[in-house]
């Protein structure tokens, strides 16, 4: 999935928040724009949209002198999550087909990110329960739930904050239907947007039969290209890959691996690649 | 009204737009917005919004190849304003205070330009219809009514096409009620986006009664310092002049001579500039 120039547009939008959010200074404010935008002479047409990133994220951390960008975001996102676990948890285990729900449920996950600006709790269970009501726009869970029966190692690659406490509750129910599947989660290297880093991870309370490792990236998703030495034997051994969000997908829909991509199509652009509605939920096996 | 870094990014997607509507190849897309992107060196703290605008527009006719971008929006708004102009003449003529209508008819056109995409006539007379119902959130009216009374000669800064015919239907009724009143309609000199242009004025069927002129300018607003030397002293010696629109009073908003602005606060940042709510209607002198 290659940028087109909504990408760009897109990115100078996120820019222009996060300008906001730290400088004051009206002019201080377009001196930092438009070193942003001179960055765009390394913008090329086969960039995958998450390699836009380090242009814009990792310079402007420099000019604003903030190495962790969303630290309050992702914080707040982890701590409203938290306070519906339990919700989450229920919403799973009194669904007809737990399994199938668990899927759909760490999708939710994923819009929840920028769902949450000014919804209180209650909003954002009810918000929960009318997603967990529709149906996958792509739905590969049959073959999904037919291979994990066979399987002894899963990798799951995570996304957003927030959005992994979902993510933690479905592979709590997967670690007690397979007691034997060894489940390693995939974080972020290093600070970037709302992304879950390993160091993020380890903050959590989370169950000590699962590994935790990082996959070398500090993009907001994940290229075969620049795994970590490291994590490339994890990645190519693991039975099954689950890989989470958009920036995962646009770094590795094209991988010769299999690899189950579970999303909701937040961007019209990338709604448009998956020939898919806008905010539809998708689990799709790359082959 | 100096631009902040949300007007880099509105005319970033403006740009974008354009792009997509002339460019099919996505490699090309991505080469003519990098050249847009670059331009932003020129960008300047102390600009008002409209003088972003030769970077991106006439930038943008240079690398297409095109002229008058929005030749075909223009036209479109232009017939499909037309074929409603009754429409609008009976709604000023059946109102209780025909004067108070007018003046807001001249505002809801301002708003005509971005709601065209889509909507039938039939929604285009509902929506004209709710917006008249609606008041003013400046409202200049009274002291505009007292002036007019004794002014001999009024200067009409017109904005955009399909607006253009609302400002006819006004103009039209003022010229009966003030026979001796003349009328002066400034338009710009070149295109620049959706803007009325003198040839534009001149393709239009418009009361011989009227004086039309190019104010020089080929901004999508007017500013003083751009206006052509032939358009000074008839800007000068106006009784009254009204100013059309958001780029009328981004250019003229701070100028010394008294001038009444009738706009819809389209953009969040106009309408946090003037405290008034996104969509509200404006009719508000300066001084």
């Amino acid at each position: 999935m290659e940028i087109d120039i909504e990408c760009i547009t897109c990115f100078v939008k996120q820019a222009e928040k996060l300008i906001h959010k730290f400088v004051r200074n009206k002019d201080e404010r377009i001196r930092i724009m438009k070193k942003i935008l001179k960055n765009s002479k390394k913008f090329k047409a086969h960039l995958v949209p998450i390699e836009l990133s380090p242009s814009i994220y990792h310079e402007l951390s420099k000019l604003l002198k903030v190495e962790d960008l969303y630290e309050e975001e992702k914080n707040l996102t982890n701590q409203k999550a938290l306070e519906i676990k339990l919700f989450i948890e229920n919403l799973l285990k009194e669904s007809g087909d737990p399994f199938h729900t668990g899927v759909k449920l760490s999708i939710i996950g994923n819009i929840v990110d920028y769902t949450l600006e000014g919804i209180s709790e209650m909003n954002l269970e009810n918000f929960i329960r009318e997603f967990e009501k529709k149906q996958l726009f792509y739905d590969d869970v049959e073959i999904f739930r037919q291979e994990i029966e066979k399987a002894e190692t899963l990798l799951y690659l995570t996304d957003n904050s927030g959005e992994i406490v979902f993510d933690l509750v479905f592979l709590e129910y997967l670690q007690k239907l397979y007691p034997n599947l060894e489940i390693t989660i995939g974080a972020k290297e290093k600070p970037i947007l709302n992304d879950v880093t390993l160091d993020d991870l380890k903050k959590l309370d989370i169950n000590q039969s699962f590994t935790l490792v990082s996959t070398g990236s500090d993009l907001p998703g994940n290229q075969e290209k620049s795994f970590k030495k490291e994590f490339l034997p994890v990645y190519k051994n693991a039975d099954i890959v689950i890989s989470k969000g958009q920036g995962n997908f646009e770094g590795l829909f094209e991988s010769s691996r299999p690899i189950y991509f579970a999303l909701m199509a937040k961007c019209p652009y990338l709604a448009s690649f998956l020939k898919a509605p806008e905010k539809s939920m998708i689990f799709k096996k790359n082959q």
